[in-house]
């Protein structure tokens, strides 16, 4: 189901002037965004089979996939098959299943597969360079002498620690 | 409790010379052993308070902590509290507390700390990056203006999919 501007303005329109119930429009506006947004999401049109994929294994809560820009051998990408868009907005319960996948195909890599180590990378929100607004992990087989950095480069950063962690903790707390 | 190598070797020798169990033998070598590793563990002397360090948060299984080699403003280091090497070998429950706790942090970065998104990043074994032998993701929030880049520089790499997913899955299968 996709809905376009000139369809949402034509029910938003319809409803607002029938009523001056803005809470409810304002609440159709986010549903109606939000479906749009699972509608255009590539990776759920991945997990609805709409888009074709190279499914490493599955079960009923997350699906783990080959990166179509496969960075190193076995690139792999784990995705909830419910639409989250990050690690903020997943709920508690899917978060575990998520994460024992997670955790099971990482020994299945370790043992079957060789590997000699495994990196798990995870980014959420643009800022923070997630690429598809639907949360994933990264899958990374280490195997020997793959030459591969996976840590970031940062810059030399030279802040105090005491000042750093008071400041985080006056504004967390 | 540290236990030198000649402790060690007296101990497993008086157990050889009465008896032939070298079942119980083995698992003997491989305790004491773990249980050495643990006591030369900087993340378990941290958690012992043994070390100090800057404590961001923490509850009955985990605790997140300033890195010691802050990468950037708030760069995070989440551990169990109890000694697990990596990601391989935590046990499933254990494994649910620690990435709730991560969750429930990062959501705290955005909301309270503003940060404009989140990165986690995790390493298993030696190959992989892991600087520390005890479980631990680092949870790197993103301020504005930042300018970093948190995701690795790989090499081109042009395996086919069709390929690499058959490789896999006849290996982990």
């Amino acid at each position: 189901m996709y809905w376009n501007k000139t369809q949402l303005k034509y029910i938003i329109n319809l409803y607002c002037i029938n009523t001056s119930d803005y809470p409810t429009v304002f609440f159709m506006i986010t549903f109606i965004y939000l479906i749009n947004q699972m509608d255009n999401c590539i990776f759920c049109k991945i997990i609805s089979k709409q888009v074709p994929s190279y499914i490493i294994d599955e079960n009923e809560y997350v699906v783990a996939i080959l990166a179509k820009d496969m960075e190193c051998f076995g690139h792999t990408l784990i995705i909830p098959k419910n639409h989250f868009e990050n690690v903020f907005d997943i709920d508690d319960n899917y978060l575990k299943e998520f994460i024992l996948f997670t955790k099971n195909l990482a020994v299945k890599y370790k043992d079957k597969l060789w590997a000699t180590g495994v990196n798990i990378l995870n980014a959420n929100w643009k800022a923070a360079q997630q690429s598809v607004p639907h949360l994933h992990f990264h899958l990374i087989p280490r195997l020997p002498g793959d030459n591969m950095d996976t840590w970031p480069k940062f810059e030399k950063y030279e802040w105090d620690h005491e000042i750093v962690l008071q400041k985080i903790r006056e504004k967390i707390f």
